[in-house]
């Protein structure tokens, strides 16, 4: 595990951005998936001013690691609507350097990864419970492949659909499709982000406490090339704790 | 996870042996740790006849990945005291390639492995109780670094340690040092290779059941280079499950 | 360069086989050049008997680096056919892992193995006048990529190309193609081996004299992940040049 | 060859530094030889500005690939005062970080380079000449290691000497030092860029021309895994060579 803090938001997109950059200008085929949400917000702004237009990254292949369908819309779901918002289309990336998980391929997910190599990298966020990509806890378990959890898994579940599809209940799907732990623990790097002191507790929890299904992104302890970037607030409990 | 059936155990051992050539013959600086115990007997014999003063291998350091220290006797323990007898000194390699893990150094051996840039591949065999190196069941967690384990963490220890000094009990140790799970799957790359009937059971308990600690071997389904080699008897129960 | 002796031509094509398994077990795709001639015909006896009916190497793409079209006969030229009787077919390796270089694709040849992430590794012969693959002294220039070189070039290559087409003047074809030294530089790792009294001079003069164009091969001292394996008969001459 | 093409000097030196962090944030030890000179001005300005006071490149060793003793003044030579005063002592990187060759210990410079691994990547600049590191033409042979180049080897030579050490005759060395093509072509990658119209005729004449010892920089056609960095100026003459 290598630990990276920086002194704030800013600062932390911007080493985010050049681990990023650091995988695209490798000059070899590169996977890499990308989280969609809120804390990578700046770090594709810096990414698009950085490399739009440019037509020297045609060796990556962009993926989603989740994502939750539109039940009555159709088309894209939540996760790719959104990085194609916030990077793909501001950065002039096509879509045909971008291969989307959906609830119609999830099944063959895994299998697909394997065939074209596996992912090189994988970029994530930090829940405040603990979870990453769609692994929240109690929905799957650390041996899962790609999978399907449920609206009705438990109540908790149908207001957080009913937030992230724009709080349209016709739009409500019956399940998400998520890649699971063990999906993820086979990318050759992972690579978590976080910002904000009001998950400096789960920071803490997740990646100096036990590994338990409990706290999914506590698996990430186990991989032999994690690095975790935080901001001073998101690292504000575990000073003590390195040197 | 790579899975190599292999029909008996001369072909099993001929297979990782190819796999630890594979290692050595790449022209950079290695880091091996390997097993001692019952399963890798033929593959030393076959790996001495290959190498046996050939000194083309000067790029490999060797490690053990546990240790049981003979409390009177002294000396080497019980490890590496066999992976002399078997394999660094018929096949005629300086102990200044091998760096042992013991029970003086257990507790630097992590940050050591890191200084050193980390451990390349680590090959081990398997216990019938789903044990890797020294992590028993109800003996390490998934998140433990190298540690020990003592005698008296449960009746039968005493009776394994009795066994493993060969016998003599002023020789039994208090405790013993294993690298935990964490520090295995730190390594770059893992296998492990079983043979027998016997062990049928464990490896489709381990590589096919759930993820858990009560199986401590399961954690290799997280790794994202792990390979498994089998004979033909170990993979006698998982037949219907690969293709 | 590293440089490997091995005590007689039985050893040398052993631990030439234990590179090529090296690459070929790494669990990657691998695309793999290999030579066709007498120098590896016990490396090929060797590999068909270590991996005959193996299915563990579909990772495994192989590659010729020249050929001589039959001029006449038509279908598979002097190189494949060699390949194949010496090493595809009694390996039961099916011709949908091997990628054939010839007279009709060669102006692509380059392109293409950039397309597929370049060749891993180069398995090539050294002949007598130094040249490597179909770069003879005087056919081709250190920045050539893949080439057609006239079988009127020189008055001694109308012999050459009688003797490899079997002796039928009718298949004796107006020209050969070859990786050029640029192509061949291009792959990441490059080996020769080479066995024999009478190479001994060349190698001398390939590997320890001036890098020029009128040596070929001498060429492979500036390539960053170069080998070199000889037998005690072909390093004969280079042993005080070495410790 | 990757060819790289920025649309000026600014955003070619943002690119460089996006390549050489991108070597820097790999998580794995590093050994990076940079260039000094004018052409790397900006390059280095950006990259203060990016790393001044962090500490996570702990991972990378630098290395200067010429030296230019002063023959009276003593202490550090020509190129290592000139990293030092442009990013080492800015950037707040300890010497201890920093591996100098010299004219004390160039004759064992690549026996050390290969005791730590070789070098990872290799960042030059382009004379007008066709010269890279102290290889001008007439000076080494593409099969040169780590040589010196005498002040006396011809005419110019005193001029450009005087002109290096600051016009001062006294400290005119009687001899340079520098890693020769062999020794460079080693590195596991090699990266050159080049700004400004007068260089656009040796760009082309050096990557586009015959690999000759009379344009040392044409070697790197040759090299496995070569990126040319460019701004529009230097690229003006091989517009039409590349699609």
């Amino acid at each position: 595990m290598r630990i990276i803090i920086e002194k704030d938001y800013e600062q932390m997109s911007k080493t985010v951005m050049d681990l990023l950059l650091a995988k695209m200008y490798t000059n070899k085929k590169m996977n890499i998936a990308i989280t969609a949400g809120s804390t990578p917000k700046r770090l594709y702004e810096l990414l698009v001013e950085e490399i739009k237009n440019k037509s020297d990254f045609t060796n990556v292949t962009y993926y989603n690691f989740d994502e939750i369908p539109f039940k009555k819309k159709g088309g894209y779901g939540v996760t790719m609507t959104n990085l194609k918002n916030m990077y793909f289309d501001p950065a002039g990336i096509s879509m045909e350097h971008v291969h989307a998980l959906d609830e119609k391929n999830y099944t063959t997910h895994d299998a697909y990864l394997e065939s074209v190599g596996g992912l090189d990298a994988i970029f994530m966020g930090l829940g405040k419970d603990g979870h990453f990509c769609g692994n929240l806890p109690n929905t799957t378990k650390f041996g899962d492949l790609t999978s399907k959890v449920e609206t009705s898994i438990f109540p908790r579940m149908y207001d957080i659909m009913k937030s992230e599809v724009g709080g349209n209940e016709e739009d409500i799907p019956d399940f998400y499709v998520t890649m699971g732990p063990r999906s993820v623990m086979n990318a050759k790097e992972t690579i978590i982000f976080v910002s904000g002191k009001e998950k400096a507790g789960i920071v803490k929890e997740a990646f100096f406490g036990p590994v338990s299904e409990n706290v999914p992104s506590s698996v990430f302890q186990l991989h032999p090339n994690f690095t975790l970037v935080l901001d001073a607030d998101a690292a504000s409990e575990i000073k003590d704790l390195i040197d």
